[in-house]
C-alpha cells in the first residue's frame, strides 16, 4: 500500500530513513514550523494523505490499527525540522501518546529540536465524565481533518511553533464528532471480523477500530439517525444558536456517497432549525476503518481566525481546496 | 442525494428547470463551448461530481442505473449554450443514446442551438468482435473521466465545437478499462441485490450495472487479478513499449484506497517491465456501481496534445487539480 502511496504522488510525498513507514513532504520550505502526525494503518485517507502543501509535513504509520514507534516519529521529525520546531498532532489512543511523547523527548535530548504537542479528541461517544484534571478519554476521529488543515495554513503562513499550537488547540477544543457503523471490519492480519453487527442492526458511537459504541438497535433511516447523531453533537459542546460552522460528513469506508450526501441534506435542515450557519461542507471518505459500512458526522464552530485559515489552499494527496 | 449535492456544492453546482436531476454549472463562461453528459444515478461521483471549472457544464441524472429523458437533457442544453454550441459526452449505453439523439434533434430544430455527440465507450470485457462499420457494443465506464478531462480543458481554453469535439474523440479512442468485481450491490427500488458473487469468488470484466463479465473465478492475490487484467488492457488498445499513459485506478465504491494503492503498485511494476511510462496516477472513487466491492483499471494513453490538456486545471465537487 505505502509503495503504491510513494509511486501515485512523488510530486507530493516521499519516506525518510530508508522506511516508507516514515512518510515526509517532497516540498520541505525552509523556517516552517514543520506538523507532523501519525498512527495506524487502516483509516485512509488519515493519517497519511495530508501530507502536502499547505497542511501536514510528515506521518509515520504502524500496521493496521497500530501505533508506529517513537523511532519512526523521531525520524519523521528530524526530517522535517527546519529549525522553527515541530508540532505533533494526533489523536487521543494510549500507544500514539506513548510514542509520540517518547520521540519528543528524543528530539529534545537526542537532536536539540523544540516539540510541542496536541492530542485530538472529538469523539462525542467516548466523553466519559471525568472529574476536572483527569485526562480525557474521548477518542480522536474524523475531525482531526480540520486540526490539520488550520495547523498547516497556520503554519504556511509562517507563524512560531507556540502560535501553530495554539492555533490546533483552539480548533480541536471547538470540534464534535459521532458516529454510525453498519457492518465491522476485517484487520487483514487477523482475517476475519472483529465483532460483528446484524444485516439489520446499526452501532451508534462505534469507534473506527470497532470500539463499542453508546447505543446497538435496529437499522432506521437516514435522517432519523442523523438527528440522532447531531443532537448529542450539538449539545455536547454546546453548538449554539447564531454559530458557523464548518461539517464534515465522512464515509467510514463501505458507504456510498449517495448515502452522505443524503445524511448531508438533513444536516442542512436540521442546522438550519437551530440556526447554525454552515460555512461549508466536505463531503466523503476523510478517515475509515478499512471497509467498515457507517458514516460520521463531524462539526467545528468557527471564529473568524479558524474560518479565514479553513479557506486557505492545499494540496495533498487526498485533499485540494483552490 | 441530490438535494444534499446542491446544498454542499452551491459554489460549483445548480439546476435548472426546476428540476434538480438537471445540473448545471453555476458559473457559466460566455462564449464557450458547453459540455453536457448525463446517465444514471448510482455511480457517483460520475456522472454529476464532474461538473464545474474545466471540466463539464451540464449532466442530467435518472433514477438509479436509468437513462434521464431527452426533455431533461434539452433543459440543460439550453441552460448552458451559450452561442458557441454543446457537445454531448456520455457512455454507450441504449436508453442514453436514444435520448440524448432525441435531445439533440430538439435542441437543433426548437432552439437553434447546435449540439455534437461524442458517445464514449472504454470496457475492454464488452467489445464483442463486430465487422467493420457496426455499432461498437462497448460499454462506457470509469476511462470516461479522461474525456470530460481533455474535452472540458480545451473549451475552457475556447476552441470552437469541433475542435472540443475531436479532441474529445481522440481522448476516448485512446482509454481502455477493465473492471472486477467482488460483490454486488443493491438498486434502492428493488431492495436486493441484483446477482449474487460467492463469498470467495470473483468477476473479471463485470459491467458498473452488474452487466455479466468474461471469467468467474475464485479469488486471487491483488497482484495476479492486476496482472490479469492489463494482460487484456494492453493488448486491446495495443499499448506499446515507449507509449505514455494516465492510469486511473478506480474504487466500485466498497474497496478500501488501502487495496487500491496496493493495485497502483502492481500496476506500475507491470508497465515498467513494458516499458510504457505513467505520466499520472488517479486513485480514488471516480465511477462508482453502489455500494460494489471491487476496482477498475483504466490506461489513457497520451500525445503531447493530450497530455497538456490532462495538465490543466480543474475545480468540480469531486475532481480538483491545482
Amino acid at each position: 500500500m505505502l509503495e503504491g502511496l510513494y509511486v501515485a504522488h512523488s510530486d507530493l510525498i516521499t519516506y525518510t530513513a530508508d522506511d516508507v513507514h516514515c512518510l515526509v513532504t517532497a516540498n520541505k520550505v525552509e523556517g516552517k514550523v514543520g506538523i507532523a502526525t501519525g498512527g495506524g494503518s487502516g483509516h485512509l485517507p488519515l493519517f497519511l494523505g495530508y501530507v502536502g502543501k499547505g497542511m501536514l509535513d510528515g506521518c509515520s504509520v504502524g500496521d493496521v490499527f497500530q501505533s508506529p514507534s517513537a523511532e519512526q516519529m523521531l525520524a519523521v521529525t528530524k526530517a522535517i525540522d527546519s529549525g522553527a520546531g515541530v508540532l505533533y498532532i494526533y489523536g487521543n489512543y494510549n500507544g500514539d501518546i506513548f510514542n509520540f511523547d517518547m520521540a519528543a523527548e528524543m528530539a529534545d535530548f537526542e537532536e536539540n529540536i523544540k516539540v510541542l504537542s496536541v492530542v485530538a479528541g472529538d469523539d462525542v461517544a467516548s466523553a466519559a465524565p471525568s472529574a476536572p484534571g483527569e485526562k480525557s478519554t474521548r477518542r480522536g476521529v474524523a475531525g482531526i481533518f480540520f486540526v490539520y488543515k488550520c495547523a498547516g495554513a497556520a503554519a504556511s503562513k509562517m507563524k512560531t511553533l507556540e502560535e501553530v499550537k495554539r492555533i490546533a488547540e483552539k480548533a480541536a477544543a471547538n470540534i464534535r464528532t459521532m458516529g454510525v457503523a453498519l457492518s465491522s471490519c476485517v484487520v487483514p492480519r487477523v482475517g476475519r471480523p472483529g465483532f460483528s453487527i446484524g444485516e439489520d442492526d446499526m452501532e451508534i458511537g462505534m469507534g473506527i477500530h470497532g470500539e463499542p459504541g453508546i447505543r446497538h438497535g435496529k437499522l432506521e433511516s437516514a435522517d432519523k439517525i442523523t438527528d440522532e447523531m447531531l443532537e448529542k453533537i450539538v449539545a455536547d459542546l454546546p453548538y449554539a444558536d447564531g454559530d458557523e460552522v464548518d461539517v464534515l460528513v465522512n464515509g467510514l469506508g463501505a458507504t456510498t456517497l449517495d448515502e452522505q450526501y443524503i445524511v448531508t441534506r438533513r444536516i442542512s435542515q436540521y442546522l438550519t432549525g437551530k440556526n447554525i450557519k454552515v460555512h461549508r461542507f466536505y463531503v466523503g471518505e476523510y478517515a475509515t476503518a478499512l471497509e467498515m459500512a457507517g458514516i460520521s458526522l463531524s462539526l467545528f464552530k468557527l471564529d473568524d481566525e479558524l474560518k479565514e485559515l479553513m479557506e486557505q489552499p492545499a494540496c495533498t494527496p487526498f485533499f485540494k481546496q483552490l
